[in-house]
């Protein structure tokens, strides 16, 4: 890509160069009203070999926006807390927000090709980094984030000239890294793998743009021109429906819920010996993922009072506290909906060695969202896909992803549903909104079938936990627990 | 401290201490459910000697409570995020939202006596830190907070047998640190500066408890029992109104808004000129204080159409866009107002050497939010010292802190917000909400002197910019800002 690209040039002389940049940065300030108002997210991601000008460029671009809707950010080394996380982990979290705009100074380009320089990936990691990328690219498309990548070319001789001069002065020479030195001594090198990073993540919904960066002005004019195109599209490729995806994930078969038997009986005293024998176990298990560095994910999902919470309270107190969070997971706040739907469950990704335990999860997609028409059918439809991909991300970072159905029948929720308005102290548990989502049983049960059937894969399986008996609920549960991780340990 | 503490002593057989701790146990459950239903945000912070046993008491605490209303949060060394803000700044980003628990394990205590044995901060910054430790519990208290301190003493030699003992084992060397075996070897040096650090934050409003953690058995229940003791006092505290203070900042002689004169003049091609060349001044102090690391902090407020926005829009297109930010302020969002009414500037607060710029600030207190009744008659008089309370901390971190009333008539305002309606592309910026606002006129200027005489301190001082012309108004913004960095540069 980086030999082929075409070459923009404005043959027109200094005054009409100029005149045309003013042009087209007023029209970029009338768009950022329009994505003000269009509430789309701009994502600009700017890459380039060192001592292209990314920082001028960036500065040239911004000065005349409204600085209240745009951030820019400058991506170095990935801190402790980010290396921790996914790959993606941090890139996601500043993802801009409905109506404003990103600038990314440097990003997962630059990040990849300096870990392949450095030796810190090997080839499979590349790949899986990607496929991530491209994974990323589209699922921000496809929920109406505006995505533009930029690559700002210049020759070896014109970097080498520009570093020199920028180390021969001692006001400029703090500002030349080792990074960038290794970059013009290892030029090929980085050339080859920019080359292959570039042609591997340059796809039709999110392409790069290559832009020559020898002179700034017509630097400034290309992308001026780059980012004014795309940004009056913008709004237009919204309306047009992303394609719904079918990957082949490996789908593991599961039955319907309503094949599931629910007449497990169980005494407490076994229970309570069996729970005894099994907090041991987990207890000494959770040491061992927080020694070799394990995340744990364990997603609930489950009707109303199917007694999600004693479960997950028989799971934690076997566990050291200060190695485990749950996250209680109710409807997005302003500043979590004006992002990508799965930007919530990014942020509260356990650290390796962690456990977080959700409870209600990313699946809200596909059962309260589609039931309640709070998301149009195209995105709870492709929802299965982007989830079994959110999930893949999470496996090949290491993480043991286990998901529980918490399941009982209609009955037994109605019986529980009483105690809860007969008895004082468990008032608080029911609402008006549970008796409603209770009329709705059958939809639910169609969308929980789906969901079951298309997102079972062989990294993140779904569990039916049976839950008429409880106590036989929390020993399934804490079993399954043991044996995911213990599958991770050999 | 540690000398005289009173040990409280469970005289009684085995067996009653553990039906006693069951019984303490299940009473903290039900007070569990008191703390969410009065949404009363919690904040236990457990210090102590290494191998004291915080881990094990923590997880004996939490065993039958609710996982989803509390977290556990290891404080271990500050990362690099946090050792470029102020040094409260990470405590103050975990404290819990109301309704629920934050237990730390380790903190604000062990910090800052390892960063004194270290040498790492000295005599003057500790008693500094002290200070605002003192500070940041009266405020959490003030504002509704329970805050409970815990500080788990066992003799040295116990410290010394139970640290050999783990090391011993290979099971558990791993958990012995290197800052572990220094505590056992320094432990003189620590008794001294624990005992001060102690005794300097030991206050009425949040006081030490000391709790003789030799026998595992008797700290937990001597734990549960502080605990339950404050819990069901906290509901009742907070019905006592908290004290309005009136520290004695050296406060800045301020003149009223109705002395200020608006008649300034300024034709285009001067302010094109002074523009310029105070931008580019501009540009170079930037620079300088990314170098020195020095964090800079611009509010903004002013009256409706005074001209923040443009105003704000000449301050950053003279700086590089990599290093500021520029935070618009509207009303809070739930997990905003769910905690410290300061919580969302302190998360917003640069990195040193980076500028960030409220557009609307923490003086929304009171402003808009006494004036509409958003919070109480002693919430907003109490605002003004906790704000100066805020600054200083601010400005002892070594930032430059400046503050701008942006300045116009009444008459002004309304031929503004006339042109705002008569504009189509101007018709964004205007609102009812806007017009509601210039009713209360007379309410607001009250407010603003008030906020301007109390709140004008040395470090962190208000500048009303006259904005009738807002040429002026620009020129005058930018060449105090350029002023006030430079004083700090000296």
């Amino acid at each position: 890509m980086l030999k082929n690209y075409e070459i923009r040039k404005y043959q027109m002389p200094p005054d009409e160069i100029k005149a045309l940049v003013k042009e087209k940065r007023e029209e970029l300030v009338r768009q950022q009203l329009m994505i003000k108002e269009q509430a789309i997210p701009v994502f600009v991601l700017i890459e380039g070999w060192g001592a292209a000008g990314k920082g001028t460029l960036i500065g040239n671009l911004i000065e005349d926006m409204d600085p209240r809707f745009f951030r820019v950010i400058k991506m170095s080394e990935p801190n402790e807390e980010a290396r921790r996380r996914p790959f993606l982990w941090r890139y996601m979290e500043v993802a801009p927000e409905t109506g404003k705009f990103v600038f990314l100074d440097s990003g997962w380009l630059s990040e990849t090709a300096d870990d392949m320089i450095n030796g810190r990936i090997d080839d499979e990691t590349l790949e899986r980094r990607l496929w991530q990328i491209r994974t990323f690219d589209r699922q921000l498309k496809d929920n109406g984030y505006l995505v533009v990548k930029l690559f700002l070319q210049i020759p070896q001789e014109e970097q080498k000239r520009r570093m020199e001069k920028l180390q021969n002065d001692k006001n400029t020479r703090w500002r030349v890294s080792e990074k960038d030195i290794l970059q013009v001594k290892k030029r090929e090198k980085y050339e080859k793998i920019y080359d292959r990073i570039l042609e591997a993540t340059n796809t039709g919904y999110v392409p790069w743009n290559i832009v020559d960066a020898v002179d700034k002005k017509q630097a400034l004019l290309q992308v001026l021109h780059i980012l004014t195109i795309q940004l009056n599209q913008a709004a237009e490729n919204r309306k047009i429906l992303p394609e719904i995806l079918y990957k082949d994930y490996p789908l593991l078969k599961m039955p319907k819920l309503s094949e599931i038997p629910l007449n497990q009986e169980m005494s407490k005293e076994e229970y309570e010996i069996r729970l005894k024998e099994l907090q041991k176990k987990l207890k000494k298990l959770h040491n061992k993922i927080y020694q070799k560095k394990i995340p744990v994910i364990i997603a609930y999902e489950g009707w109303d009072a199917a007694g999600k919470g004693g479960n997950i309270k028989r799971l934690t107190s076997a566990l050291d506290p200060r190695g485990f969070e749950v996250h209680p997971i109710a409807s997005p706040e302003p500043h979590e909906k004006s992002r990508h739907y799965l930007w919530r469950f990014y942020h509260r990704l356990p650290k390796d060695g962690h456990i977080a335990i959700f409870d209600r999860t990313w699946y809200g997609r596909v059962m309260v969202e589609r039931i309640e028409g709070f998301c149009s059918e195209n995105d709870w439809k492709r929802a299965y896909n982007e989830i079994n991909e959110f999930e893949k991300d999470l496996s090949d970072w290491g993480a043991v992803v286990i998901k529980f159905w918490v399941h009982i029948d209609s009955d037994t929720q109605l019986a529980r549903f009483q105690e809860r308005e007969r008895i004082p102290e468990k008032n608080w548990k029911i609402t008006q909104e549970d008796w409603r989502n209770r009329e709705k049983w059958t939809e639910y049960e169609t969308a929980v079938n789906e969901m079951i059937e298309k997102t079972s894969t062989e990294n993140a399986p779904w569990y039916i936990i049976q839950s008429n008996n409880k106590y036989y609920a929390r020993l399934s549960a804490i079993q399954i627990v043991i044996a995911e991780i213990e599958k991770r340990l050999v």
